[in-house]
C-alpha cells in the first residue's frame, strides 16, 4: 500500500465532455465506455441503442440510470440533454451517415468510428452534413493516437530509416458469423478491406504523410461459402506513393490474426507486429547499430481518442483525424475495389501537401 | 459493432460477495476495484481508510456512496453489514494480524496481501485467529492464480522437462522513497525480501510443489543510503529442495525492474520473463524439438483471486493459498535472514508432503 | 578434450564427385569451396577463371595446385580430368547458357546459380543442351535444401496452418556498386528481381507446391541514380495461385537488409525471419496453442546442394531442382516484368501438377 | 559473383606464428584447426596425439603432412622445429602442468585451454614455469575477445546501467559419457564448476574488473548416478565483489544446455542469451527508453584467440588473459569448493586493483 496513492481525478462531469454513444455492442462495453471513464475531460452520459432492455441492463452495468438510455427513435431527444455535447457512433457502416447528420443537426460534435462511410461519395456528404452544422467531426482512427505509430512515423520523416523505399502490411483476421452486418454488402460497403484493412491503409498513409499516386488490387471471393456471398474474403494491394515508394497489403477475413507493419529505407528499417491490437503494440528499429524496441508509457487507446476529441471541443480546435482524413481512405479504397474490378492499374489524383486531410492538432501523446 | 455483445453478466449483488477494502492506495484504486467489478461473484461493498475525506474521494470515482467509507476506528461498524462477508487487507505488514483478528472476530473471511504477516510467528498467529474464528483466510498470492504459473508448474511436475534440477528467479525494482513505509523495519518486517523477493521463493515451491530443506542468503544493506537504513538493498539466496535441485535467487530495492523465473530439467528448460507483472506474463518452454511459448486466454489477476477466495466462500471451500502457504513463505524468509546473519547454510524441517501448504481446491483458470 | 573425436570422415576422393567451379569470386571462397570440404561426396577439384593469378592465389590458399587452375580459354581442357565429373556455373548471368553448353558437350554434370539464364527463353536452351548431351543439371535453389525450408512446406502442406490463404515475401538488400555486373541488364537480365526477389517467388512456389496462374508488378527504377540507369531498383509484386491463394512479394537492391516469408493460413501462420541468409535462419509456427520455434541440426547450405547433386550423379538419380524448376521461376519473371511494363494482371498457363518442374529425388535433410 | 572477390589474404607462412597443437579431439577438428586457417597472422605447423593413426588421418584432413604429426614421446622435437613459434594445449586438465612445463623449457609460448590447471596452486606453477623459461602463457578464454562481452563490460562500467548491483549467470549442459575423463576428479580437478561453470565464474569477474570478496556455494552429487561418482552434478554458487555487488551462478552436467549472463543496474540492465556459445551470441541492454540489441560484425571466437595471442608473440606484448588470469578463477574455484564443504561463507584476499590479474593489451575486437 502505498503512501500517497494517485487519486483518480477526472474533472467535474460539468467541465467534461459528456457523449451519447450510440450502437451498444462488445467494443462499447468493453472498451469505449472504460476508456471514457478513465479520460479526464470525456464522459458516457447516455446511450443510444435499438433494445431498450438491453440499454437498461447496460445503464445498469455501467452506472448510468435508466433515463440516460434511448431508442434509435428517441435520439433527436438527446437535443434536449445539454450534457450531451456529442456522439459517438458505433453503427454499421452503412447507418453512419444517417446518424450523423441527425446528430449534426441537433448540433452535436460527432466521433465516428471508422470506416467514415460506405465510399468515398457517402463520406464526402457526412463530412459536409458536419460542416454545414458547424460541428466537429472525427474519424475514430485509434492508432493515429498511439506514442507507438508516431515514433514510427517520427522514424520514417526523421530520417532515421534513410530514404523509405517500401513498405509492407498485412491484417488479417478469421470471421466465423456468415449472418453479422460485416458480411453484408449493403451494410458494410465491403468486406474486410474496409474493417480491418483499411488500418493498413491508414497507417501506410500516416507515416509517410503522403497519398498514395496509383494502386493496384486483387482479390478472392468464394462465394460458396455462405460468409463470403456478398464481400470478399481476401484482398491483396499495392499503393504507389510519390517518390516511387512502394508498398504491398494483405487482408482477409479467412485467415489467421495477424496485424503488422514494415517499412524499409535505405538504412534501415522498422517493424511494428503486431501493428493494430488495443494494446501489446511491439516497435523494432533496425539499423546497422543493431536493433532497438522502444519502450512507452501505459495508455488506452480509446481513452486517447476521447482525450483528444474532447480537447478539440473545448478548446476550439480541429481533430488530427477529422471527417477529411476518413475520406481519403475511401478514395484509396474505391480505387482498389475498382482495380480489382478491371485488373489494372488505378490512378489516383490526390493532394501532394503533407498530411493534406489531417487536421492542425496533433494529439498530446501519454507521458509527454 | 457486433450484433450479439457479451453483456456484463454478474450475479445479483445478493449471490455475490462483498468484500469491505481495508486500506486504499494505488494498488487499491488501479487494479482491485476494477477486478471486483469484472468478477462474476465478488464486488466491493465498503472501503476502510484512515482519511475520510480520501474515502469519499474514492468512493464517488467508484459509484459506492459516502456511508460505504469507514475509518479504521469505525472498522467494526462492518459488523453490522451483513452485505460484507469478507475484508481484503491491503495495509502495512505490520498491520495485517491486527485487522485480520478484528475482522475474523466480527466473522468476517480474510482475504490479506503477501507477506502474511511480519515473520513466520507473526503469521502462524494469523492463521490461528481466523480459525478460531472459523472464518476463511486467503493469502493473496496471485500468481498462483494465473494460467502461465499453472503451465510452469505442470510442465515442471509433468515431467516435460525430464528430472528437474536447477532453478532460477529474479524480481528486483528499484524504490526511490525514503519515507515511505516499506522502508522501515517495524512497519515491513523486511525490505525487499518479504515485499518482492517473496515471489520469487514462492513461485518456486509453487512450480515444485515442495518445500526447501536448507537455505543461504547473504545481503547487502548500505546503510549510508537514506533508503537502506532499516531494510536491506539487495538479498541473493540459494534454496535447497528435495532430491538435490537447487535454486538461486535475487531480489533488491535497488536495481531495474527484472522479474523471471527459470527452471532447468535434464530434457529442458522453461524461461518465464516476465515472470511476475500483473499483465505481460512470457512463459518459454524448450526441448530438444526447439521452444513453445504458448498461448493464453486474457484474464485478470486479482479477479482470478476474488472469483477463488468468493467461490470457496458460497461453496464452502478451503482457499489454494490458505494462511499456512502465507506461514510457509516466512518460514523460509525466516532462515534467509538468519543464514545472512550467520553466513551458514539454514536447515529447515518441513513437511515431506507435497502441497503440504496448500488447500485441496485448485483455482479455476481461465478459458478452462 | 573429448576422448572419441568425430573425425571428417569423407569418402576417398576416387569415389566422391569432383567439381570445377566456374567464376572466383567471394562465393567461392567463402562459401563453396569450404562447403565442398565438408561435404562426404564432393570436393573442388579444379577452378575456373578469367585470371590466372588470381586463380593461382585462390588454389594455394585452398590447397589445389596451379595445374588445377584454369582459363576460360582452357575451358575446354577439363574434358580430359576424368576427375571431374560436374561443374558449379558461378559466372554472371549472361554467361550461363555458353558454359553450361560448353559443359555439356564435354559430358559434364551442371550446377548452376541461380537465376538459370537470362529469361524463361534462354533458360529452356539450358535445360535443351543438357538434356541432349544427357548430362544432369540442377539449378542450386539452397534454400530447397535445408530443413527449416522443408518444416515450413510441410506445415503449409501438411495442414498444421489450416487451408493456406495468403503469402507474403520480402528480400531485399542496398547494392551501392553501379559498375557491378548485377547493375547491368545484358549481364544480369534485370535488377533485384531475378537476384533477391527470385528467392520469394521460389520459396512460395515451394511451399505451395503449385505455380501461379496470374501475377502483377509494378517496378520503381530512378533512371539519375548510376546503379539504375539500366535496371530497376524496385518490384513490388503480387502472385495468384490455385485456389484463390494471393501472395505479395517486395524486392530491392535500394533497402536495408531485409529477408522474410509468411504465410498465412484459416488455422495459424508462420514466419520465417530471416528466411534466406546462409545461415541463422529462424521460423515461427503459431496456432491457437501458441508460438513453436522448432530447432534444427547444424549444417551448411552449400554443401546440402553438393551431397544432393553428387548423390543424384553417384546413384543415377534427377535433382529435385533440375532445369525445369529455374525455368519456372523465369516463366514468373517474365511475366512479371511485363505486367510492370502494361500495367496490368498477366496471366500464366503453368501445369497443375504438384512440383511440376521439381524432381522425384528429396534432398535428404541433416540429422535424418 | 561479385567481380572483386575479397581474397583470403594470410601473410606468408615465415611471418606468421606457427602453432602445434597438443591433444586432438573434436574442438581441434571443427574450431581450431579452421580458425587457425583463417588467421592471418597464425596457422598450425603441427599436430601432437596420442594415436599417430588418428593424427595421419587429421593431418590428411587437414593438409598437413604426415612429417608433421608427433607423438606425445615425440612432443620433444618440437624444439627443431624453428617455424614452431608456440603450443596450443588441448589436453586433459590434468596434464596441462606437464606439457606447458615441457613447451616451456622448449621456448615455446605457450596458450592453454580453460581451466589453466587443476586448482590454483597447480595453476600458479604453470604460470611460475612459464615465467622461468621467458615464454608467453595465454589462458583460453575465448568469452574475453568477442565483441559481444566487450560491449556487455563497456555497458557495466561506462556506467550505461547505472551503478552495478546484481549478476546472475547460468551455464549448463548434460554430460551422458560417464567414462569422459571430465568425469574423473583426478584428469579434471572438478565436474562442470570448471569446465563450464568457469565461464559463468570469469565473464562476471571481467565485466565487473574485480575480484570476489566472498563466496558460497553447494553442490549435489548424486553418487548413485555412474557420471557423478567422482564430480559433483551441479553447482548452484553466490559471488561478493566489492560495493556489495552479489552474483549467483548455476552451473551442471545435468540440466539441458542453458548460457545465461544478466547484470542488473540500478537504471538498467544488460543480458546475454544464450552467453557462451561459439556465435549466435546475442546481448540485450534495457533501460527507460527501451531494449537495443546491438549489432556486430561476424568473427571467428577461435580465430580472435589465435590473433591476440600471435600479435603478442609478434609485437611482444602481454596476453589479455595471462597465466594470472587463469590462476584468478582457480582461486575463486579453491573456494567455491571449500564454501560447498563447510557450509559457511568463505572470504577471499583478492588484489583491489582493477584487472589486476589481466594483460595490459586489450583483445582488437573485430571492425574496430
Amino acid at each position: 500500500m502505498p503512501q500517497k496513492p494517485d487519486l483518480p481525478n477526472p474533472k467535474p462531469e460539468s467541465r467534461r465532455v459528456g457523449y451519447a454513444i450510440v450502437g451498444i455492442g462488445k467494443l462499447t462495453a468493453d472498451e469505449l465506455i472504460p476508456a471514457a471513464r478513465t479520460s479526464e475531460n470525456s464522459y458516457v452520459a447516455a446511450l443510444v441503442t435499438s433494445e431498450e432492455d438491453k440499454g437498461e441492463a447496460f445503464a445498469r452495468a455501467f452506472d448510468l440510470s435508466d433515463r440516460d438510455v434511448y431508442t434509435y427513435d428517441q435520439f433527436e431527444e438527446l437535443a434536449d440533454r445539454e450534457d450531451v455535447q456529442a456522439v459517438y457512433i458505433v453503427l454499421p457502416n452503412s447507418m453512419h451517415r444517417e446518424y450523423v447528420e441527425r446528430a449534426a443537426k441537433m448540433g452535436k460534435h460527432v466521433l465516428c468510428e471508422k470506416p467514415l462511410g460506405m465510399n468515398a461519395d457517402d463520406a464526402r456528404q457526412i463530412v459536409a452534413a458536419c460542416k454545414k452544422a458547424r460541428v466537429k467531426l472525427m474519424t475514430a482512427y485509434r492508432c493515429q493516437y498511439t506514442p507507438e505509430h508516431w515514433a514510427a512515423r517520427d522514424a520514417v520523416q526523421g530520417g532515421r530509416l534513410g530514404k523509405v523505399k517500401l513498405l509492407d502490411s498485412i491484417h488479417t483476421q478469421v470471421e466465423t458469423d456468415a449472418t453479422a452486418w460485416r458480411m453484408k454488402q449493403d451494410l458494410a460497403g465491403g468486406g474486410p478491406l474496409p474493417d480491418v484493412g483499411i488500418y493498413s491503409v491508414n497507417i501506410m498513409r500516416f507515416v509517410l504523410g503522403t497519398e498514395p499516386e496509383w494502386v493496384f488490387a486483387a482479390l478472392h471471393q468464394p462465394k460458396s461459402d455462405p460468409r463470403f456471398r456478398e464481400v470478399e474474403e481476401s484482398v491483396a494491394f499495392t499503393l504507389g506513393f510519390p517518390g516511387g515508394i512502394m508498398a504491398t497489403g494483405l487482408t482477409s477475413y479467412g485467415a489467421a490474426k495477424t496485424t503488422t507493419l514494415r517499412v524499409l529505407g535505405e538504412d534501415g528499417s522498422l517493424l511494428m507486429d503486431p501493428a493494430f491490437p488495443y494494446d501489446g503494440l511491439k516497435l523494432q528499429l533496425t539499423d546497422e547499430a543493431g536493433t532497438h524496441q522502444p519502450s512507452f508509457p501505459e495508455y488506452d487507446q480509446f481513452t486517447q481518442e476521447f482525450n483528444h476529441f474532447s480537447r478539440c471541443i473545448l478548446e476550439g480546435g480541429t481533430p488530427w483525424t477529422p471527417g477529411e482524413e476518413g475520406v481519403a481512405d475511401h478514395v484509396v479504397m474505391d480505387a482498389l475495389y475498382e482495380s480489382a474490378r478491371t485488373g489494372k492499374v488505378v490512378t489516383l489524383k490526390s493532394s501532394r501537401k503533407k498530411d493534406a486531410s489531417r487536421g492542425p492538432d496533433k494529439p498530446q501523446l501519454p507521458g509527454k
